[in-house]
């Protein structure tokens, strides 16, 4: 039995919406209707959006389809379905960034990413949830509850976070592109639970102005879609630095011509049941069909973790701009995230001095070791998203959290860009998801290589399926 | 009476020795004997270097000779007389930065601005004092003693820091252009208080790997020379950046074409006698030659100084190097160094990430300003270089250091390259110092806004003379 959600245009390839948007089989209203009536049966029960936006997107809609029929082209997203993380300044939208209250209307005013992507007239869906300030994996959020994951209609599991409800607003059918971002593995955590594809750029790439910052340092804008295709194709769209003559001209890669690295150590340890079963499998699946596949464990793993543990740059960062921005939210912050500010006080302003140049150095190591690959395999996510009941514990939150962000912190402190794609299932039956780490601003052949396996491996679609209609307790797709 | 200094070949224009060395009026031989007469003379004396070298500059000189002969040239600093100072790497020199034992052997590797300047095959005298670390803006050092200013032979006047030998090396006779650093006025203190002068430039326009840090953000290169044509010609000599199609085509800035932003407020307080009275005279005779000048305070002169007086983010950065990288180093500071680093340990992580966020928004806000002019002119330094009796006493050192670095740090904090040139003497009969500062990487036109005031006003060796001969009491000139 087909569901509504595999039914509908938003998750068809954005290069098809794209040239049937413009070849009239497919209008930018039929796109929002879908959204519309994907949100209306389901939205209460995902929880994805802090702000929906339905109304707007009809406007949207409206406008797009006159330009359409007037043969007009605002860009390559014009008419596409998106949803933004509330971290994200949008005019006329309060921003919260997963605090207790909104914040100033300072951060509501859009930044260069938000003004390159609605420039393009895409409808905006709606901003999505986030964990509070960005700072945590799991997608919990004291004040406004959790997006729930929609793979799991027994157990209320974890959509992964910090960009919690972007995920959720892909496979919940109400958005085929979603932004957000990602410091430690923000992007791709909740990418690899909720069964999308998620892109990590390297920092700097992209503008943060106008991002509510966590690490100035390290945070990074992001994209999630159902397909690397699809992330592809947003990129494209999006990247300045891109050149615009090459566009449209996309290369296609050939597995047996690419190697890849398979770290032995460190991102395979604590998986759980299913969870390094699948992405060995993947694995398999791509040396059979002729990548060669060559051990690489990249030197400086064990290095990040051990720093991310003892709060990393990222907390002292968090701490400076709570105690300089608005010394209000200190004293009402989610206790998970709390607990996190108050150990990054303690530490000293040269201990913080010698993490970065430590992280620096180790940038600098990686480096070589990157380049003799075209890019390395990992699991993206260890563990199972955990049910939200054990999580209460806070020694428990505390363990699942490092863990789900231990195989991503990697790239964010090594200064690489990353994506992740659905490849299988865990022994829960939750998305398991295959981290591909590419060199520092090789977001563009990084894709590439996404694409091939992809082609290979098939989408997360295909691998998937769409997840349960709520209230049931099968699988559909 | 013309003294031995003022017939040395060392004082010639940087220009005149290129040109004397090829048509064969001047040998690099002469020059190294006439920097070796003086040190013989008066090195004991001013106690510039740490590390003296005539003898490897008798055996540059005949090398540089004979490629002369040949008709050979390996740069335009070939053959002139050249200190370093020891916080900078260089191959066969043991080095110190200024601290009570010789650093390990990996610090004395050449960085690329020492690299630049060898292959010139310039006669290195050798590696001059330094405060320790750098870190101070007197030029006093437990360890090694004070270099002498050699304007004051009643009193033993502090030659500026921390590039302490720097200076003296200069007007003691035994260079021609020295290499120093400027963190927050390290370059430009000791020009001005010895007379000479000096440039900082924009920190990340030349390289600081093999400097030993002081603040790998702030740090940065910096030279001295008795004219700042001769600062002009050694910058185009070693600055990659610059055009080499443009070299050697100087162009002359007419006085009557420049606006320079005079400050109402901050520069001028607590100046000793003399000091203001003698850049007001010099300001007043650039506006008798034509030059425009308008009132300009450069906003957030004030707060950098706040942020400074409280430790800014060099203390920090030192306490991290020293924290990580040599740890023996920590006990066995010179107090005035140990006094400032203690307070250092003290600044929390979010604190120094605000500190910095704070220098970021200041350098934005400060840009627009400084367009509006083509100079900010201000002293260099508010004080008379106070006599090392005078500085025994903590409360006393702190007072006049932080005095002394008052008018320069301004410069650091806000991103901006700066030089300094001598334009008379204050009451006590010491030099004193113009402060020329532009904008971010503006260093060439800087430096012909330079060369424009030094024109009008004349050179320092024209203003003060040379300093007197060791014993005596009368200033020769």
């Amino acid at each position: 039995m087909e569901n509504y959600i595999a039914d509908s245009p938003l998750l068809l390839p954005l290069r098809e919406q794209h040239s049937r948007l413009r070849d009239g089989r497919l209008s930018a209203r039929t796109v929002v209707e879908a959204a519309v009536d994907a949100h209306q049966r389901r939205g209460k029960h995902d929880n994805a959006y802090i702000t929906w936006n339905g109304d707007g997107a009809f406007a949207n809609a409206a406008a797009v389809d006159c330009v359409l029929t007037n043969g007009g082209d605002a860009g390559p997203l014009m008419g596409c379905a998106v949803s933004v993380k509330d971290n994200y300044g949008v005019p006329g939208f309060p921003i919260y960034a997963g605090a207790s209250e909104r914040l100033p209307e300072k951060w509501e005013k859009a930044g260069p990413v938000v003004e390159v992507l609605l420039s393009q007239l895409p409808s905006l869906m709606g901003k999505t949830h986030t964990v509070e300030l960005a700072f945590g994996g799991l997608g919990t959020n004291a004040h406004w509850g959790a997006p729930r994951n929609p793979w799991d209609e027994v157990s209320q599991r974890v959509p992964g976070g910090s960009s919690s409800g972007a995920g959720v607003s892909l496979v919940g059918g109400t958005a085929s592109l979603a932004l957000g971002s990602d410091t430690a593995g923000s992007i791709r955590i909740p990418a690899s639970m909720t069964g999308v594809a998620g892109l990590k750029l390297t920092a700097g790439r992209w503008s943060i102005d106008q991002i509510v910052p966590l690490s100035p340092t390290l945070d990074t804008p992001g994209l999630m879609a159902f397909r690397v295709d699809d992330l592809a194709f947003a990129f494209e769209a999006m990247d300045a630095a891109g050149s615009k003559a090459g566009r449209g001209k996309s290369f296609e890669l050939d597995l047996a011509d690419l190697t890849f690295g398979v770290p032995e150590r460190y991102f395979w340890e604590c998986c759980s049941p299913g969870v390094a079963e699948a992405v060995e499998t993947a694995i398999r699946s791509l040396e059979s069909a002729g990548a060669r596949i060559v051990k690489l464990d990249l030197p400086g793993a064990e290095e990040v973790f051990e720093l991310f543990q003892r709060g990393g740059i990222a907390a002292a960062e968090l701490a400076s701009f709570l105690h300089t921005e608005n010394t209000g939210l200190m004293n009402r912050l989610d206790r998970n995230v709390a607990l996190r500010v108050e150990e990054a006080q303690n530490i000293p302003a040269w201990e913080y001095v010698h993490r970065r140049q430590v992280i620096d150095q180790l940038s600098e190591m990686a480096k070589p070791y990157i380049k003799k690959v075209d890019a390395i395999l990992t699991p993206t996510v260890a563990i199972t998203p955990p049910a939200l009941s054990d999580l209460k514990d806070e020694c428990e939150y505390k363990k699942s959290n490092m863990l789900a962000l231990r195989n991503t912190v990697v790239a964010n402190f090594l200064g690489l860009c990353a994506l992740t794609m659905p490849v299988g299932q865990d022994r829960t039956g939750m998305p398991v998801g295959l981290q591909v780490i590419g060199g520092g601003n090789e977001e563009t052949f990084l894709l590439e290589v996404g694409r091939a396996i992809e082609r290979e491996l098939g989408t997360g679609l295909d691998i998937l399926g769409t997840p349960p209609e709520p209230g049931t307790r099968d699988r559909l797709s």
